[in-house]
């Protein structure tokens, strides 16, 4: 196993995903099975980048067993299934881990392998990629045991303030590329200019294809939920 | 003269201005004095990281000289008055030019020197650093005679395509500081959050601040428009 840490130790991703009810945000344009099938694209699309950078190991960290054996399997990775909310998951996987410890978002259908990469070089004891809106799309935990998350709302700043009160060092990577989540219509404008990946060609063979509005860019559907 | 280009050559950078009216989809939130404000002062984030990079020469491209005297002034550049529509003022430059050209928005408070430096190493004939929503915030013409511009919606792809029809390489330089630019409300989350420069100073003492409302963040005013 490659050993990509500075500080040594292998290296592993945990991506958090909710294997129900997911991005909800979208409801308007999208029906519950298109937005489980979005969201299990994005997953795909994320875990492809992943695998090709120079992480050690992948776990899912899922709040369900339903609809991720697949995945699982055909990407080689671990699963964890934890049913609790996001960070009392993530924290308890902090508490466990003495390696260092990547936490990556399932909805950055964006994502490129040289943007883990980069986050990988970086000397600090936490690097974080914002998402647009203040979230930490990105989170690389040299000590775990040193560091606990609050992914909620301005997340970024939250972190911030965690890794000052425990004097960790903090690098924040600026990546448009992870900074990209799809929670919300206009999100998609991002999706269809900036990736041909899964995700992307679900979305346009939903139908969705991009138009100006008064010079702004939006999304529309051929058949709306049809 | 420092020469930046991989192909020689003195890069100049313009920077488009509108010197009136600017911001008005800030309408909501900001009066037309604290648009302009807001507008002026972004101006000079963006010239202060301009002015800290490998780029040789800055002229700012105002619609009028309202305004502008005293920053053109203190920061050192030249000013082309240009009242036609963005495009044609361009393009007329572009037609002159025989040096490397660089067009950089000037509602980019976010951008660092460091992205405008990384776009001066590619080597590229056309280097886009895009905007959100599929805009062109940062555009390195090497050849100026060879490129037209068409900012309109989602610009990134008019000029992908234009660079394809003259045979023209292209890179696009995804840059989360570059992507930012302040167009309505939403957008000043990302100046509070990422930004302590003039403009983002100006807009907490306006008694701007981030608030979170079921998980997103978003910002709120003190006193609305007082």
């Amino acid at each position: 196993m490659i050993k990509t840490s500075p500080g040594g130790g292998c290296i592993r991703a945990y991506i958090p995903f909710k294997a129900n009810g997911a991005k909800s945000r979208l409801s308007k344009i999208l029906n519950r099975k298109e937005r489980q099938m979005l969201a299990s694209l994005m997953l795909e699309d994320v875990l492809i980048s992943l695998r090709s950078s120079r992480l050690d190991a992948i776990t899912l960290l899922s709040t369900a067993s339903d609809g991720i054996t697949e995945i699982v399997k055909s990407h080689g990775i671990k699963c964890r299934i934890d049913d609790r909310d996001l960070n009392t998951a993530i924290n308890s996987i902090l508490k466990e881990d003495t390696d260092p410890v990547m936490i990556v978002m399932s909805d950055l259908p964006l994502l490129k392998s040289s943007e883990i990469d980069r986050i990988l070089e970086f000397e600090e004891d936490i690097v974080i990629a914002p998402g647009l809106g203040g979230g930490t799309n990105i989170l690389l935990v040299r000590s775990p045991k040193s560091f606990h998350v609050d992914y909620h709302g301005n997340s970024l700043q939250d972190h911030l303030n965690i890794a000052k009160e425990s004097g960790l060092s903090v690098r924040i990577y600026h990546s448009f590329l992870a900074a990209v989540d799809i929670d919300e219509a206009t999100d998609l404008v991002e999706l269809l200019i900036h990736s041909d990946g899964r995700a992307s060609s679900y979305i346009r063979n939903l139908g969705f294809y991009l138009v100006e509005n008064d010079g702004r860019v939006t999304v529309k559907r051929e058949v709306e939920n049809a």
